[in-house]
């Protein structure tokens, strides 16, 4: 198809198709004549994971070529593939927030490892939980062992339906894809659910 | 205390004072004379509260004093405050994007349905779930009824533990400060909870 078709299929404009590919992050189409070229399924495809990535996960133009490059070059193992995932995720913004509030504090590592050690205590996700553990105590809201406790358990019920075994069949680009837009698409309506329960839970607690 | 005695209990320092005083973040101290001002414990714990929705929420100023002003005056029953906490949080940028994306997906409308129904379906939780189902759906990532039924429950454990019953005694204000400070503070946790679990869950599909 020509690019005129790849906007009206994608709803995204001829201007900002160009912009993506001059940015990298979208592949080149097929070179027909020097002003020509043509574009395929593989295409629209990456523009809606762009447009995702963009306008639901509000990731900047540089974390999301992070994105298009890792999945063009995935991690050779599923555990390395959600490691990158989560590296991914945490974007720029958080990176050097995190690089500027120091380390881990002591009382943080001891909940993480009342957790049960996580399969890699120095992953992106353990240290984005370390992290966030740390800014909550030192804003004066340390949260009680049996609360995260509680909320562990509810998340591993979440984890389990976001990492099943079918899913060990796919390509590691598919995986990749899968982890990144998954967790980007589905992070807002997990803690829309929690707003939500709060809601009936208060409306319980004061008319129970 | 001195202004200078505030910015070094709060580790703030004075011209960033300065700037919350004339922002109408902080409220202004006791004047002694046209040139000094005294400050006491209240403003200890304003700076800390804006400092938290700063560092931590990422809020803007101008949600900030949104917060300030929702607690100076607090709405008068539980079910109102859990609202303007959830608006409040949802962030200028997300309001002005859910104004562009539309409205809900009749999709979305029939799933948040069947989660039961929410006290106020036309709460901002509920809208703030409509539109992250809707997201989804439009991504091409359409979430099952029964992967929101397994995650609802979840959160409903979470909610649980955020929203108690001795809260009930407590000033509206307070409960409101709770409400705010305690999701901005927790769901990075909640969040990286979820990842630590993916990698657990991720371990044990691939070894078991």
């Amino acid at each position: 198809m020509r690019i005129s078709e790849l906007a009206a299929t994608t709803g995204v404009t001829i201007p900002t198709l160009k912009y993506y590919l001059r940015e990298g992050l979208l592949h080149p189409g097929a070179t027909e004549s020097a002003t020509r070229a043509t574009y395929d399924d593989s295409h629209v495809e990456r523009v809606r994971l762009v447009r995702t990535l963009v306008d639901v996960g509000r990731l900047s133009i540089d974390r999301v070529r992070e994105v298009v490059s890792a999945l063009e070059h995935p991690p050779a193992t599923r555990h390395e593939l959600l490691g990158t995932a989560h590296d991914v995720l945490r974007g720029p913004e958080q990176a050097a927030h995190d690089e500027t509030v120091g380390g881990i504090a002591p009382e943080a590592l001891e909940q993480l490892a009342s957790l049960g050690s996580p399969p890699c205590s120095d992953s992106p996700a353990a240290r984005q939980l370390g992290l966030a553990l740390t800014a909550a105590t030192t804003a004066g809201w340390p949260i009680e062992t049996e609360t995260l406790r509680v909320w562990a358990t509810a998340m591993r019920s979440v984890a389990e339906r976001d990492v099943r075994a079918e899913l060990g069949a796919v390509s590691p680009a598919d995986a990749l894809r899968y982890a990144v837009i998954g967790n980007v698409l589905t992070d807002p309506v997990v803690i829309a659910l929690r707003r939500v329960a709060q809601e009936q839970v208060s409306v319980e607690v004061v008319t129970g």
